[in-house]
C-alpha cells in the first residue's frame, strides 16, 4: 500500500516505545502528560450529564453548529473574561481537544515547505501534527522566563515564518513561564512583522500560588493592532477533564471562518455530548472550587518533587522549581562524573522501577540530549518521593 | 493573512447558504441530512452516562489510548459479528464520526494530485474533505442498484486510482442499494487492480422490511485477498445518536497504523466520555429495540413519501423508492413543460414554505441540475404530506 508523502514527514515516536515500558508491577511513572484522575470532579460531572439530557437531549444528542454548541461557546466566553479576555460567543470556536486547534491551524495555515517558528523544547504533538501538514519547524531557544525575545525576533526576520506558536505559561515540557516584559515584546514582534502569534495556554489556570501574568491574548488590548495578529487555544483537559475533549479556539473572524470550514470536513463537530455537559457544569458554578483543588494538589506534588530532587541528585540536575503547570524540566549537569545523557538515565530507571521521559523528541531542531521532563501530577507526595530516590539511585 | 494552498480546493458550500433559510417560520425541511432527535433513546443514553460515570470514572474522563476505548472496541467487534463480520476489537479504530475516517483516510492515503473514484452523486462533504488532501476526483455513474460496476471498472483501469469510495448501502444523497452481485463484483475489482476499496455504511441498519445484502466487507471472505484492500467505516450516528460522534474504521493492519498516527495528531483520541457512554449502551441490550424503533418509523416516512410524491408530482419527477437510509434521490423530468432545474425549484420551493437540497452539489464531476435529495427522516407523516403538496404547488 502507497501511502501519502506527507507521512514521509513524521516518525512514530521514541516515547510511545518508552511507554509500552510502563505497564511493569510497582513502577512510578512520572512520565505521563496527563492529570490524575482522582482529581476529577466526577459528582460534579454526572450531575452536569443529568442536567444536559434532561434539559437539552435534544441539543446534546443531535448534530450540532461545526463552530461549537451555543451554551457552550456563551460559557467559555464568560469564563475568558474572567481571564481578562473580552471575546463573544462567536468569536471563538470549540475544538475536539485543543489538540484539534492545532490541526486545525496546521490544515488552514501552512502549506509544505512553511516555515513555522516553534519554542526548543515545544510540546511533542504540535511537532508532529505541523510536520504533517509539511511545515518546516525552527526552534526558538528558552531560558527559564520562557522563550528568549530577542533571539525570537532575529529568528522572525531572518525566517519570515507562517506563524510563531508559543506555550507561554507553565510549557509542556519546560514548565517555564514567560515573563510579562516577554509577553508584551512578542505582541509588539507580531505588530513589526505582521506575523501570526499562536498562544497554547493549556495550562494557565494551574498556578500555584501566585497567578502567572495575564495571557498574550489578554494583554493583547494593550498592543494597538496585535489582536488581529493572535490566535489563542484554550483547553478544560488539564482542568476538568481530557475526556470530555473540549478545547477551544479565538483568532482573527477570517482565520476563524477557515479553520471552521477545515472543521466540518474533519469531524463535523465535537461530541455535543461532551459539550452540553460541560456547559452544565461551566453553569453549574462548581469550577472554581474545582481550580482551587487541582492547584493546591498539585502545588503539593511540585513542592515535594523539587524538595526530593535537591535531596536525591544534588548538583547532578538543575532545574528551575515551576510555578504551575503539571513538569519539571530539567538537565543532567555530568557533575562528579554523573551521568549526561537522559536517554541511557531513562533505561537504567525503568529497571528501578521509576519512568520519566528523555528531553531529546521535545526539539524541533538541535536536540539537548541531556534533558528530561518529570511529570509531578499524577503520583501522590509519598510516590513522588520513592520515586526521585530511584531516580538518584539510577544515576 | 495568506491561508495554506490546500483551501484553494474547496469553496464553502452553496448548501450552507440554502440551511441560512430554513430558520423561516412554518417552514417544513426536507433539506436535511440528519435523523429525528425524537427517536433518541434518551433514558438508555442517561443511564448508560451515568453507568459510564460510576463503574469507570477513570476510563470515561480520562486521556484513552487513541485507537479507542477498549470496552467499546470490544463492543464494535460484537456489533459488527451481528452483521456477519468478524474482526477482533485490534482492527477497529474508533474515530469521532465516521467524518473522521473519511478524514484520516485522506490524510493517511492521498498526495496531492493523487485520483480517487467516488459515486456520481457522493456525499458531498467527502468530496470536500478528499479535496482539502489534494485529490482529484473521478464520478462513477449510479442507477437505483448503486454504481455500474462495468463503467467503475473502466475508470479504475483507465485511471488507477489511489482507492474508490463507495456507500454501497442506501447512500447519502442517492438511497441506491448496490446489489449483491455488484458488491461481489467491486470485490473482485478490488483483487484485479489491487485497488483499495472504501466502503462507507452509516445507513446499513437504517432498512426497512428485508435487510440488505451483506456488506462488501462481510462479503470479502468469499472472495481471496479482497479483505487486504478494504476499509470499512462505521458509524452510530444515524441509529443512535450523532452528538456521542461514535464511528469506527476497520482497515488492513498497516493502514489502521497510519490512520492511528494521524489521529494521534488530529485530536488525540475521541472522546473517552462519548465512547465509555456508547460503550455502555451496547453492553445494555437495548439496541435490537431501537434498531427496530427506528426501522418502524423512517418506513412509514418513507412510505409516506413515496405515495405524496406519485399523487403531487406525478410524472413531473423520476424516482426510485428506498428501502432504507433517510433520503429520496429524485429527478425533474421537465414532463408537460414543467420545472426542471432544482436550484430554481428549492427557491420556489422556499416561498411556499417547504425546503429541500438541489442534487448539483453533490457531483465531484458532471452535475446534474435536474437532480434532488429529499430527507424524510425529520418531518412526521402529517408534514410530509403537506410538505409534498407544497412542493407540487411550486413545481
Amino acid at each position: 500500500m502507497q501511502f501519502a508523502s506527507r507521512l514521509d514527514n513524521v516518525e512514530t515516536s521514541a516515547i510511545r516505545e518508552l511507554f509500552k515500558l510502563l505497564g511493569k508491577p510497582g513502577i512510578i511513572s512520572f512520565a505521563g502528560g496527563f492529570p490524575d484522575s482522582a482529581m476529577f470532579d466526577v459528582e460534579g460531572l454526572k450531575e452536569a450529564s443529568q442536567k444536559a439530557l434532561t434539559e437539552e437531549p435534544g441539543g446534546a444528542l443531535q448534530y450540532g453548529a461545526t463552530e461549537g454548541y451555543e451554551p457552550l461557546r456563551s460559557q467559555l466566553s464568560s469564563f475568558m473574561k474572567t481571564k481578562g479576555v473580552d471575546v463573544d460567543p462567536s468569536g471563538l470556536i470549540v475544538t475536539t481537544g485543543s489538540q484539534q486547534a492545532l490541526d486545525l491551524l496546521g490544515k488552514t495555515m501552512i502549506s509544505p515547505g512553511d516555515k513555522v517558528i516553534v519554542e526548543g523544547p515545544t510540546f511533542l504533538a504540535t511537532i508532529q501534527c505541523f510536520r504533517l501538514y509539511g511545515a518546516q519547524l525552527i526552534s526558538a531557544p528558552i531560558d527559564a522566563n520562557g522563550v528568549k525575545t530577542d533571539e525570537l525576533e532575529k529568528l522572525i526576520a531572518e525566517h519570515k515564518p507562517k506563524f510563531v506558536y508559543l506555550i507561554p505559561t507553565f510549557g509542556n515540557p519546560s514548565g517555564a513561564m514567560l515573563t510579562l516584559e516577554r509577553r508584551k515584546k512578542v505582541l509588539e514582534l507580531a505588530v513589526k512583522y505582521q506575523t501570526l502569534i499562536v498562544e497554547d495556554d493549556p495550562y494557565g489556570d494551574l498556578y500555584f500560588g501566585e497567578a502567572p501574568p495575564p495571557s498574550i491574548l489578554a494583554l493583547s488590548k494593550d498592543v494597538p493592532g496585535s489582536r488581529e495578529l493572535l490566535a489563542h487555544c484554550g483547553s478544560l483537559s488539564k482542568v476538568l477533564s481530557p475526556g470530555l475533549r473540549i478545547g477551544w479556539m479565538i483568532a482573527p473572524p477570517e482565520l476563524l471562518a477557515k479553520a471552521t470550514m477545515c472543521k466540518q470536513f474533519s469531524d463535523a463537530h465535537t461530541s455535543t455530548f461532551s459539550q452540553a455537559t460541560a456547559a452544565q457544569y461551566l453553569k453549574s458554578g462548581r469550577m472554581p472550587a474545582t481550580l482551587a483543588h487541582v492547584r493546591e494538589v498539585y502545588g503539593q506534588r511540585a513542592q515535594a518533587m523539587g524538595a526530593a530532587l535537591k535531596r536525591e541528585l544534588g548538583d547532578a540536575v538543575s532545574f528551575t522549581q515551576p510555578n504551575g503547570g503539571l513538569f519539571f524540566w530539567a538537565r543532567l549537569t555530568g557533575a562528579n562524573g554523573k551521568l549526561a545523557d537522559a536517554n541511557e538515565l531513562a533505561k537504567r530507571a525503568i529497571e528501578k522501577l521509576v519512568a520519566f521521559v528523555p528531553g531529546a523528541p521535545f526539539f524541533a531542531e538541535k536536540p539537548d540530549v541531556a534533558t528530561l521532563r518529570l511529570s509531578f501530577a499524577t503520583a501522590d507526595v509519598a510516590k513522588i518521593e520513592e520515586g526521585v530516590k530511584r531516580l538518584g539511585q539510577a544515576l
